[in-house]
């Protein structure tokens, strides 16, 4: 089962390393392991497979960060990009229908496809602050179709879905039976819904490597209705057994600090998120769509230059960005705003000037 | 793309806690972490993805496992069965043939034939100490046959495949370029070959969870030719990105250690060997092909029982054992050998017990 190219995640790959300013990373700035945890305490965890399906207490504190929902609605994963696959590869099959959001994550376009699904894309632009608009996307769904697929907070664009623009969706997802799948890893879950609380379809997940910072622990969930978790842990024992009793104890130190990591995170975001405002008043070939939420938005620029060659020439300052041809959608660079304030100020100032000697 | 439940595992996840007496774990008895890393040497670890195809010094000291080949060819994975997952989803297409091995590890069958695959089994038989036939499995190679997929040692049975067994079948899968693939997650390096050493086609997976005792690090690899790796790591992108440096970390330090590690694991299992022959020699209602390598073997049983219901029964009493129907054949325990010795040898002496008071 073939699948192309993921191109957001290779060139994170090819060219993280060479960043001096990453402005372009989905993470907030990583936490360093002794702020997380007292060594201490792990030194009798015994390193057998821990509970298969996810340990209680973690499963336990996950399922505060929602509204609703009990630790039977809850599995976890190896980082929220597993957990949607697992969430992907266990409910769809061929020839099901799928519809989704561009510009997006790849991995909602590609997975489908490899398993033989039907995606239909809804577009979004910069002028409906890149949300999808709902009533097309609605009309869209048919008798095949078995999921609905988001990502809310969306990469690249930080585009917000609040309640109210998913109300009509929800409305028919559940008179349809569809599965709403929204894939909430840049959630800050003391502020936005997640639809696994608002529809009997959805299905969240989530993870800590984004809002908390904690990429490095490799740790993720899905929550959905009971049918769908213990669907999806029937794959698990072909994909991964259990996420381990180190990685679990983690996780759980993380989320007993949830507050204090989520607002490390607000904070960052909000000072770069203003160094960013001002950038643009001072830089008029550039506009943003600022996010409400989210860790990332989608930075446009009126010149003409291929995005994946602009890119490349910022590189060569160490000015790093994810061109938006990555996400099929030129005149674009994926800003993150979770990264290092002064690392994030100076990179811009270094990108001011880039564009005045090669640009005007 | 459903598939059917995992037996064993599932049979495991359900009684593994009612265990008194675990006679047939697979892993040898887990280390703590204490006796595996410094926990101070962590502190300073940044929790962001780490090296996304693995951490090179930690794939330096994997590639030291095998004879040949450079960290080129090998990436990681959160523990052996991904690893798996990840070379049968990379490489198999719908149609392909697929040839493997029963009794034999249920993941094997049942993901390519999730695929659209055609499955070819080999059954295996205890006279034949649970080897196949190589000439018949030889014989069943045919022009659209993608790959041999071999479990060695195998679980259940405990079989061995030698490099004199695999001669025919390595040169015949080079000669008409199919590959095989071999789950190696219960090999001593020390003593057995890989495929990935001896067969240009070979493609080998391992792990820390077995024969190391550290199934709670969820570390794992795929060793294969680097065309092969780097079709893996697309797929990657789309199910785990990286390991994670907490992971890549503490694999390094068992890798460092493998000497203790491993040998504590053989002096585990010669102990719990010796005491199954004797119990073998004073209960003739029972029979073993002891392996000559791995952590298992097949107890089989000369009396009339559903080995489901044996199971069920022994674990009345707190012996656990997972039922040949697990592995569809009857007749059967799962045996793991690289338990607390003396509780393997109380749990067998609760075995007998049980048997003269059941079955005389």
């Amino acid at each position: 089962m073939r699948l192309p190219d993921f191109k957001v995640e290779q060139w994170m790959t090819q060219y993280e390393g060479q960043a001096r300013y990453n402005l372009t990373d989905t993470c907030v700035q990583a936490v360093p392991f002794h702020q997380l945890a007292d060594v201490h305490e792990m030194k009798d965890i015994v390193l057998d497979y821990g509970c298969i399906t996810g340990d209680e207490e973690t499963k336990t504190l996950i399922a505060q960060l929602y509204t609703k929902g009990s630790i039977q609605q809850i599995t976890t994963a190896h980082g929220c990009l597993e957990a949607n696959e697992l969430v992907m590869m266990t409910l769809l099959e061929k020839g099901d229908h799928v519809i989704t959001v561009v510009p997006g994550y790849q991995q909602f376009v590609d997975i489908p496809k490899s398993i033989g699904c039907d995606v239909t894309l809804v577009q979004t632009e910069e002028a409906n602050q890149w949300k999808p608009d709902m009533r097309t996307l609605c009309s869209l769904i048919r008798q095949e179709t078995k999921m609905v697929i988001l990502n809310n907070p969306c990469n690249p664009t930080g585009a917000l879905l609040e309640e109210e623009d998913l109300k009509e969706l929800i409305a028919l997802c559940e008179t349809k039976g569809v599965y709403l799948f929204c894939d909430e890893v840049y959630r800050d879950p003391r502020i936005q819904p997640s639809v696994s609380d608002l529809c009997s379809m959805g299905i969240s997940t989530g993870s800590l490597s984004k809002s908390f910072g904690l990429a490095g622990l490799r740790y993720g969930w899905v929550k959905g209705p009971e049918h769908v978790i213990d669907q999806i842990n029937i794959r698990r024992d072909y994909a991964m057994v259990s996420t381990g009793p180190v990685a679990d104890f983690l996780a759980r130190k993380a989320l007993e600090q949830k507050e204090e990591l989520l607002q490390r995170g607000q904070d960052l975001i909000a000072q770069n998120k203003k160094t960013l405002e001002q950038w643009c008043q001072n830089n008029p070939l550039f506009h943003v769509c600022l996010p409400q939420a989210g860790t990332v938005c989608f930075l446009g620029y009126d010149f003409e230059y291929p995005s994946t060659q602009l890119a490349l020439d910022l590189m060569q300052e160490g000015i790093f960005f994810v061109p938006g041809d990555c996400f099929d959608t030129p005149g674009y660079l994926r800003m993150g705003l979770g990264q290092d304030a002064q690392q994030t100020k100076v990179g811009l100032e270094r990108l001011s000037q880039w564009v005045q000697a090669h640009i005007g």
